[in-house]
């Protein structure tokens, strides 16, 4: 069974089971899980925004990879789900399982601290096992955070037709450095204060987001479906990555974690920077399915493009992490 | 290094600095994290409890073991924790890294999600990646809970010198049975309704509590360690569970998740049972440190034996998981 399968599959169980339940706002399948603080007094914008990944070595990191590199991909990539949702992460959790000898468990728990409070998520819990010959080194990073007070958590579901999608940042070519010690997919800053900048500033005119971590086709095709409507992309809009000739490249590599977010149109006014971040409309969102990129005059879905993580369907030969 | 070592650097570092962020209560060290709930206005109960464990093929079960066995164990690891915290829990999210041409990916997730609910924790999110040929399957639970809004979160540091010691049901032998496809490390019943009755019936007079996972000794030495004190313990009161004829294996042998706690002396009165399982007193708390255990007239401090993942000074014989 592909990844996407499985998972598909998983959610539709899960947002089921989750509907039954007081405490669950939001279920599978968005960027982070919605659920209700505590004893419920602290009213409707009181939840809490969880998400976790794991990071496996050999998958989304070489061997030869700078420990400091590994803990900041970890903790990053979670803390990216809170950025997606306009939220705030607050503290966070981290397993690794260790290859049998492994020499760096004390500078790799460093890094993690040290990034998690970096992004405002001082590590309060974990474990650590030691796993047998062989094994690969496993990390999860388990981040929570707070939704933007006035906005609240901001859905992949919210967009509507005729909305504007716009994203952060530039795309593509994230993984051409890997190995190196260096790549965009190991170094890439979360976008934590400009989801938070694009809450305050748009409000509930903000209406949608996801985070770029399959592709832009991939993600985008994810609100597009959440929302039930589609998504026309005009490829040449999208910024490109420093090096970044191919646009299918921008539009299908991955581990961009920039954010792409719908917004009522003519909401954003002159404003083309969050917080520094340059800010690009690339499309809008009418009426149908799936995820269309106008490229060259012809268009095509590219819904179910990008990296799937489990199969090799991926439109691009950029090299995948090892 | 030793796992215990590195933890315990962990748990200084940690300590230190989540003492810096008003959203941490209680930081590493404890059986769960206490961090505040999000815009605070649900006063100091309005706390989440959150803990997160992994379970490791060749560690903590054979490969033997049937699917349904392996998710229920990865989810009630992590409810005993919120058990032992007086805590009740409610979400969860999980990650699992699948062994190359794993055939189970479904009935696992299915019950991890069942497993999840049975104890009011539903799976609001989490992860799956599939491994390199070799890798073994590694399981991670997070689950989130709420402590008892009376009585809050029961930590291991609130042990008095006075204190009577307790426990719930019985000890020894959890690993015994492993490989057969029972065994009461996979099948063991998280104590979280006898956890909510001692903070309902006992309230503040209910000092000290954690659930043992590691070995009575090692654990009871954990309570003794974060209080300042030290516990005694009478090996002949201690139960045992039934075929374990070695007061050492019961003090020792780990896996039992029963919940070892202190309560203020005679705050019991006659009462012998929490919904339905035995409470036993075993010993008392002093001053000094360590957890002694007056076995045949000697006092042997037991505040290390037991299981330490990751070494090999266990007291006893019994096998661990393979």
């Amino acid at each position: 069974m592909r990844e996407s399968e499985l998972l598909r599959r998983i959610y539709e169980r899960t947002r089921i089971q989750a509907a039954k339940w007081p405490q669950v706002v939001v279920g599978p399948g968005d960027d982070c899980a919605v659920v209700r603080c505590g004893n419920g007094l602290g009213g409707d914008a009181d939840v809490t925004l969880i998400t976790v990944d794991q990071l496996v070595e050999g998958r989304h990191f070489t061997a030869n990879t700078p420990v400091d590199l590994i803990a900041r991909k970890a903790v990053a990539r979670s803390i990216s789900d809170v950025a997606a949702m306009g939220g705030s992460p607050r503290w966070a959790l981290a397993t690794g399982l260790l290859p049998d000898g492994y020499l760096h468990a004390a500078a790799l728990t460093d890094s993690l601290h040290r990034w998690g409070e970096h992004w405002g998520a001082p590590m309060v819990g974990g474990d650590i096992a030691m796993g047998a010959p062989g094994t690969p080194l496993v990390l999860t990073v388990t981040v929570g955070g707070v939704a933007h007070p006035a906005r609240g958590p901001v859905l992949r579901s919210g967009a509507r037709a005729g909305d504007e999608v716009w994203v952060t940042g530039a795309f593509g070519g994230s993984l051409s450095k890997d190995g190196t010690g260096g790549g965009q997919h190991l170094t890439f800053e979360p976008r934590v204060r400009e989801g938070v900048w694009l809450c305050e500033t748009l409000g509930a005119r903000l209406h949608a987001m996801i985070d770029v971590s399959d592709g832009l086709g991939r993600d985008a095709g994810r609100v597009a479906s959440a929302s039930g409507l589609r998504i026309e992309i005009d490829a040449a809009l999208v910024p490109r990555s420093a090096g970044v000739g191919d646009v299918l490249s921008a539009l299908g590599d991955g581990e961009d974690y920039e954010l792409c977010f719908t917004i009522e149109a003519g909401a954003m006014g002159e404003r083309r920077a969050a917080q520094g971040t340059p800010l690009t409309r690339i499309g809008r969102v009418v009426a149908g399915s799936g995820c269309l990129a106008s490229i060259a005059g012809k268009q095509l879905d590219i819904a179910e493009s990008g990296w799937d993580h489990g199969s090799s369907g991926a439109i691009t030969d950029e090299p995948r992490p090892a």
